[in-house]
């Protein structure tokens, strides 16, 4: 099989993210509850990979790094935290259902009221508007750091300093960014960012995590066993353990502690210009084809790959081709790997006006090669001029 | 090390389950999202993990078996989901907390009103007391099947009758039974059971589930994508889609997969048999040691193993040595792994009036042997002649 499907979750892990696991399954039992060898083993492993996520992400308090079953957990405790009644947020037209969901369900239970940034023909957000709809009772900015669908990057940098003059949270969703490009929330101005760990960190599923920079209070979400302060009828007011109740998943864990080494050891910014040479490369075969319809900025893969400013995603339509037709024929006839449809983003096909057919991905990783790009330019070649 | 901490953690896995987690990492992607082969896969192994679920809680719906990364979650889902303002619930002082916190906050936050059903000094139930609390606002009865803190199993066949009379849910939090005894939901008259993947059903960490039966409809919880319906405002109503928002952990979900399968293949009945074998051995063993006080009907072991009626821990203090100190001797002069202190579960402590000094539990599973029991015993007399 031939995957570019790793905006879902990276396929092929690192050996040493598999070995992580193994070892973990024979060595660690669970962690922050027993006073024997293997229990403080464990809660030794969980701690290193909070201080480790805390530097990957350029925040500071390890404590604040917490961890939840994916992306999806971390936005969903992260916005029924902080956002309250009559609160407003801004977010934009680029988000996952991920983010979407809980802002209605905030919308419909607790009168939260939501503006969302609209993008241009290319995907690219209207910077300009995140100002405009700043109101008195604004209280966070959510934003997509890298669309599913399109791949363009956000301007988080920009956004970032909007929050701060207006003196608004700032949360990330970094589903596709977290491991994909450098992220420095100190830097860019993000107060909360929420990821995943079985995408471009390399870990399995099963994983991911809030990491909050500063002082920051969300309400607690799931409750339960906390290891500590068990006479109290409460979960403890302290983070980690405010947000993380009952048993951790110590193995996906000790799988995500590998991936974030494996990235510091491979260099993010070496990881970053293979994918970026893949995605040029496959750009370059397929642009003219005859019909071909790309969803994001092409001139910004106009540059050596070091410089572009894009995700890992290359996203398209053949002329009237409905994309799962073409998933269809890439997967039965090639084995090759895509996404069709709605990717679970259903405010940018509105504005693509591509909710009937969807629009097909092609999600790269490190470890895909020129071979397998090559032979999917060839496939999608043979394709087009099947259909034409 | 000798572990008997199992009630936290089966720590030693069956080899097919590591195999089949690292089977999952090799071979499967996301379920439910893509449709080519690998997908697909996944999704059919995701698919057969729920049949063979309800296969083995008796119940009868597949799409009602809701995947969760934790027991907590489950009861936190199903307790959040089914307890609305003004309800009252009846629950019991053997609760964990990760029932007792999620009622705490219902209490708070919405005025649901509780009663717990008490115990005796071996830690069962006071059985008349639940019809005692039903009140014409009693929507439920959640009970835990087996203390992780006495091994006090529940008459749950009772309970069940109590509920079905008086037309309420019975939620049962399965932690500690699911894979160690047997459960029929069906004959027992549960409606909602809560359970987790990695303690007797010797699945990994971040798995564990709900599995509903019958006709209930508990609220949404997390929300985000679902992988269809995209273009719907609302998490999807239908299950398990409703409860479940994100990507699963696949490689979680398989390992549990190969727990199911190899009890089901050695049999629950000589998993039990076995379990019980080595619980009586340990308690002859150490029940004449001078001042061991025990929390549990001792008497329910003065039977063949088959007929035991107890889960598979046994807790006991020594004289006046807290439990902490037994733990850490057995830990740091033995490489024996118990838990000592007040195991995430307050009340029982307040009913067996061991709050201070909290009480040593010793966990067993199917790969403990009678050496680690008999060097076990040894290690427990040793230290009991050298603290008196």
């Amino acid at each position: 099989m031939i995957y570019f499907d790793n905006a879902a979750t990276t396929f092929k892990k690192p050996k040493e993210v598999i070995d992580a696991i193994n070892y973990a399954l024979l060595n660690y039992t669970n962690s922050g509850r027993g006073a024997y060898r293997a229990a403080l083993d464990s809660g030794r492993m969980v701690y290193e990979t909070r201080v480790k996520l805390a530097a990957f992400f350029g925040s500071n308090d390890p404590s604040k790094v917490i961890f939840t079953s994916n992306a999806t957990e971390a936005l969903n405790i992260t916005l029924f935290g902080l956002l309250h009644a009559k609160d407003h947020v801004i977010s934009t037209v680029t988000e996952h259902n991920s983010v979407l969901r809980p802002l209605y369900k905030l919308e419909s239970s607790k009168g939260v009221s939501i503006d969302f940034v609209g993008i241009d023909e290319c995907g690219r957000l209207k910077y300009d508007e995140f100002e405009k709809y700043i109101h008195p009772n604004t209280k966070a900015i959510v934003v997509n750091h890298i669309s599913n669908v399109s791949g363009e990057i956000a301007d988080i940098e920009y956004v970032g300093k909007v929050a701060k003059k207006h003196n608004i949270y700032l949360i990330v969703d970094a589903s596709q960014s977290a491991g994909s490009i450098d992220i420095d929330m100190t830097k860019l101005g993000i107060d909360i960012l929420c990821f995943t760990g079985h995408k471009s960190l390399f870990g399995p599923g099963g994983t991911g995590g809030i990491v909050i920079n500063g002082d920051i209070l969300l309400d607690t979400f799931k409750v339960g066993g906390s290891g500590v302060q068990s006479f109290n009828k409460c979960q403890p007011s302290e983070y980690p353990t405010r947000l993380e109740a009952g048993t951790l998943n110590i193995m996906g864990i000790a799988g995500l502690l590998a991936g974030i080494e494996f990235i510091n050891k491979v260099g993010k910014e070496n990881i970053r210009k293979k994918e970026m040479r893949l995605i040029k490369r496959f750009y370059e075969g397929i642009k003219d084809i005859e019909g071909i319809k790309f969803y994001f900025d092409t001139d910004s893969l106009e540059c050596e790959p070091e410089n572009i400013r894009h995700g890992s995603i290359v996203s398209f339509n053949l002329g009237k081709i409905p994309s799962a037709d073409l998933a269809d024929c890439l997967g039965e006839d090639y084995d090759i790997a895509i996404r069709a449809g709605a990717h679970c983003a259903p405010l940018i096909h509105e504005a693509f006006n591509t909710k009937k057919d969807g629009i097909a991905r092609f999600s790269f990783s490190y470890f895909n090669t020129e071979d397998e790009v090559d032979e999917t330019i060839k496939a999608i070649k043979e394709i087009a001029s099947s259909f034409s």
